[in-house]
């Protein structure tokens, strides 16, 4: 009662889907205080007869509240525009062809390169508002089409600079080992000792990334160099993850969690019969349906084995230009279950709590509990089960941040 | 020149896909008049130099336009929620059990003839108004919920009721043919006498449709009961349209379209080599990705032969509560491309000229072009394969219908 007294701010007569357990563990009929960004306590309405009649009491008839959204997997700044390329291939023309005229992910990292910051930023605003209109209050962001300390570094103060701006927690990723630059490409562990040696202990010094990730994949980097940028990363403090067994099983995912990676991600050749170490070491299985969907994959990655595992499964829009154009993480809940078969509820603790153990940052982020950050959802919804059902109707009231209501 | 003197509004500086012949048929750097609905002319840039200069020139710079977006194939007007019976089936109940408790379409059918027009109404504008947002200004909407004469009535005239309180056109359909009520359920040839004698005549009657569909299927209905409606539709002056070959080949296609059927929907199980009487009678193949995706059908429709053969494809939504709950004609053009592999021009001209011709209203919609009603879209774009590429991020500038510009 007293903490209703003292609130900033509450929500009255909202349903919860609190998260607790990565179950949507309901709720009903509750009244949520929130004080300092903080959530402050969480009640029965019952328990607050004095509080119904108060005029000032924001209303929440009928809502549901869930943990704020969060995309644990992007790569949302970069210049350059691939529709033309997309066109090109569905008209038949190769990959091989389109790579050869400049295409690909190098024109996305010769248009990087020539970006100004500014420039960068303003042209991942509109992805990032596409993200928040949604729910999202937490948005991983990768570098990776730099390829060179100063690109790179300039791409993740681009991030750091959208969370200054913006109502949105923003958690950089340092991916300088995503692709070969051309200027190295005959000699791949020379860029190795770049990142390790300079690209790395330059970003941890600046406090540009929390976190180091990879490409470990024929056409990326092998485990030994995947495990030297590990090395160099847990060296200066940083954590790390790693995209693994998207194409092809290396072990990535294994070698990634061994070390302590915070999550692995894409998994669709993943061995279903090696996830040990992904459970000893607490990893987070991120599920990326839309670059499975966009690239025509048929394999699907080991999804019976991962629940039965215990591993916690998260859901990401890998948001990139190459391979998952599509900035919708609602619909990416809708495809975990369509193409995944998760549950709803298995989709929405994707976005929630395990997205939020898998950025490392469980501890006050993904999930209704007092003490937790107030970063909240307010939906006009019968059942939570809605948000990955229907696509495309919308059912959001209120996205609220750090305690704030932010009408997007 | 005189047309822009005359002009109710116009827009200088735009680049034009007029989509005339299914193509995107770009013109650059143009003007475009509008009067009295209707666009009155279009000229080069070039010739308007006196026009440039002028301060009350709506700004269209570097913007794309587009004939306005039509979702031709939809079911939008129900009540009832089927997101748990979506959660109970990644459960793993049986959908058998799930229509033994009452699931399936026969929960919304209950739902929907409980319901009063008032609430079928507000239950359908957020899907609607999801689908303006996206710069829809024609939508066909179906009945098929209500299964009786009244209630399928009631659901015509909420769709009706949509066209008149909001921006938009809207085209209804009958569908009392789209499953058998349990009413009727060890008689079925006496529904569809229901449907020929009553149904039928008396919409027409009360102009309630212009279009009569039905559902073709082992699950729906046999061909020659397709017939019967087919005649009895032509008898009352109204179109024809078939939901065909979703699940099996029992050639409704090519029933529909030798009677003379706007178009043919779904298409999974279409015969490519029996695609005559759809060339003889101009009949559109209607692609509905949503469900293709939603059902997780593995069948492709044909789309080489239609190609092939010069019919004109159209993409819709099929939005409905069992199996396409995806109110997004933007995300249809992409999984058109991405699942169907149409080119992001075939996927344009699916929800421009090629659906007009669906909905039999080519003759002043679906095409940019001086006489075509102005019914537009302004797009913040570089290309226009940018549409079916892209997914989330916003890059709708203005929504014109009949002329004037709406904010949605
Ligand atoms: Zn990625
Ligand atoms: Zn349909």
């Amino acid at each position: 009662m007293q903490a209703f007294i003292d609130a900033d701010r509450y929500w009255l007569n909202v349903n919860l889907a609190t998260m607790q357990q990565g179950r949507y563990a309901v709720q009903q009929d509750r009244a949520v205080a929130v004080k300092d960004g903080r959530i402050s306590a969480i009640e029965p309405m019952s328990a607050l007869q004095e509080f119904i009649g108060r005029p000032e009491a924001l209303a929440g008839k009928g809502g549901w509240l869930t943990p704020g959204l969060i995309d644990c997997h992007t790569h949302l700044v970069f210049a350059g525009n691939r529709a033309t390329e997309f066109e090109q291939r569905l008209q038949g023309v190769p990959y091989e062809q389109i790579a050869k005229q400049g295409g690909g992910i190098m024109a996305t990292v010769r248009a990087t390169r020539e970006a100004s910051e500014q420039q960068l930023f303003d042209l991942a605003v509109p992805r990032l508002q596409a993200l928040m209109r949604e729910g999202v209050t937490t948005v991983e962001v990768k570098s990776g089409y730099g390829l060179s300390v100063a690109d790179e570094h300039k791409l993740l103060r681009v991030a750091r600079r959208l969370g200054e701006v913006f109502a949105v927690n923003i958690e950089p990723t340092l991916l300088g080992a995503h692709a070969l630059p051309s200027e190295y490409k005959d000699n791949p562990d020379a860029y190795i000792a770049l990142v390790c040696e300079e690209m790395i202990p330059q970003a941890a010094e600046q406090q540009l990334t929390r976190a180091v990730d990879v490409f470990c994949e024929g056409i990326g980097f092998t485990p030994a160099q995947c495990e030297a940028v590990f090395s160099a990363a847990k060296a200066h403090g940083l954590a790390i993850k790693g995209h693994t067994e998207q194409l092809s099983d290396l072990k990535g995912s294994q070698l990634a969690a061994s070390m302590g990676a915070l999550s692995v991600d894409h998994l669709e050749y993943l061995d279903a019969t090696q996830l040990q170490p992904l459970v000893d070491n607490h990893t987070v299985a991120v599920l990326l349906p839309g670059a499975f969907y966009f690239l025509r994959e048929t394999r699907l990655p080991p999804i019976e084995a991962l629940r039965a595992a215990g591993i916690p499964m998260a859901v990401a829009t890998d948001f990139n230009p190459g391979t998952s154009p599509l900035a919708s993480l609602r619909w990416m809940m809708g495809m975990a279950c369509t193409l995944f078969r998760l549950t709803p509820e298995e989709a929405l603790a994707g976005v929630t709590c395990h997205a939020a153990q898998a950025l490392g940052c469980a501890a006050d982020r993904g999930l209704l509990a007092v003490g937790q950050r107030a970063d909240m959802v307010l939906w006009d919804i019968q059942h939570p089960a809605e948000l990955a059902y229907q696509q495309g109707v919308s059912c959001l009231k209120q996205r609220i941040f750090n305690g704030e209501v932010h009408h997007v």
